[in-house]
């Protein structure tokens, strides 16, 4: 695996390659990203994968200096995942002046996280936007852990007409079911053996789906009330929602596709889970 | 020349192609435009052109359903000024869903045309983007006619680090000096006689400049004073900036490279206009 740090030497390296597949991630990498290098390595000519904190999306009083960092063990980690090009800017390389220009999906960006997090998915957008500029990739790699991320991207690409492949891929999680995030390791070993309750959460949605249940907020009420029976997690929120356009629908129909949704405060971290759920065929 | 329609044929054209020039256009070609098109001609491998009027950047009440169209003259206009290509797509082409991404420059997009125009430069942005995904030029041909345009296409391009290089080229000009655009055919005899009145108070402003005036406000001024002073002419603004912020510079340095910007409403036309200039060396 090759290292670079600035945009010439990359567009350098990929000159008259193959097709390129791209994981962009804020580096202390885990086995969730490891997965979409994987699932790159198997189907690209070319993986490249890239860390960068984007300050973009951060907040004043977000956790950009606080983002857990360590270049030595993701090297290590990205090049036995099969990586070939592991893009490292730094700041100044991807800002050398203030940017300007924002990228936004706005009807997609102020639910469920950006209620939150205001300008967060703009940063988001506007950092792909400008790495999948730099990398050309034919297919980027998403986890489905940031669902409306995903969302936001693949709209954005499609809006855009971005010669990209947006892939979603599957959620890793630790075998108590705590879906995988680099800011786990901020959990303390008490909030650490709380924190499954969110994926409980969304197993009690689920089931009232597949019980046939129409009422989007029932079922966000069911996952509410797990969260809340957990004395160490405060709920941000709990919902159900279509997942084109991350709102609930009016009321769940046979068949329909939903994503349940849940985000919750251990602690210091906030941490997010989804699942994908299906309401059965006929009531 | 060929033409097409297509997202897809558009592409499958420009497979394996060498270095691609690209002209986008709103159609109803005049001089400025086939400047644009025999530049890209003497420097491209492939010239490629687009005509495309985009609703995004028109808001309501604007001429977007009586902007001026004439493919047929276009088609021979643009093949008698070597383009190989001409990308005509239409609406439901372009945005077959609606648009929820949004490409901003805001900076420099709400002051001179943005003032009046909310949302017009992030229309501009946007379809620039989608077209520059489309067409993936090496190159990419606008006319210092719309500046602040020009300016806010170089920004989202060197902000976004698109592959792109935006080529600024000359505004050309009718005999009596007014600036060629596809609205000028609104004119009535006696207002097309009256439009070089912008040309001619950037002229008197340039002269100001020229002489050692530090005042941006005086040379805005003295710009003003001629517009004015045509009873068929009413000013929408004058202004003497830093080309690269869009601002007047508190004060007119030795040296300094400034722009000098114009709009106007001649009867129901709205016409804009500009010229650079430079201050003397020594004051």
């Amino acid at each position: 695996m090759k290292q670079v740090t600035t945009i010439a030497e990359l567009r350098a390296e990929l000159t008259g390659q193959g097709a390129v597949g791209f994981v962009p991630t804020m580096g202390y990498l885990h086995e969730g990203h490891l997965s979409l290098m994987r699932r790159s390595r198997a189907a690209d000519d070319v993986v490249v994968a890239s860390i960068f904190v984007n300050p973009l999306q951060f907040a004043a009083g977000e956790d950009l200096d606080a983002y857990p960092r360590d270049l030595d063990r993701d090297t290590a980690l990205a090049t036995e995942a099969g990586v070939d090009l592991l893009f490292v800017p730094d700041v100044t390389e991807m800002y050398p002046r203030p940017v300007l220009t924002s990228v936004s999906v706005d009807e997609l960006a102020s639910v469920l996280e950006g209620a939150t997090r205001p300008g967060h998915f703009t940063g988001v957008a506007t950092v792909v936007a400008k790495l999948f500029s730099i990398v050309g990739p034919g297919r980027a790699y998403f986890g489905e852990k940031d669902f409306q991320q995903l969302q936001i991207v693949r709209r954005m690409a499609s809006d855009l007409s971005l010669p990209v492949e947006v892939v979603g891929c599957p959620i890793v999680r630790e075998s108590d079911g705590l879906a995988m995030s680099s800011r786990n390791v901020y959990l303390t070993a008490e909030e650490r053996r709380a924190a499954p309750v969110l994926r409980r959460a969304l197993t009690a949605g689920d089931y009232l789906v597949a019980r046939g249940e129409t009422s989007p907020a029932a079922i966000a009420a069911a996952m509410t009330h797990v969260v809340t029976d957990e004395p160490l997690a405060e709920l941000d929120y709990a919902a159900c929602v279509d997942p084109a356009t991350l709102r609930p629908p009016d009321r769940v129909a046979p068949a329909m596709q939903l994503r349940l949704l849940v985000a919750a405060r251990l602690g210091k971290p906030r941490l997010i889970d989804n699942i994908g759920a299906s309401a059965p065929v006929s009531e």
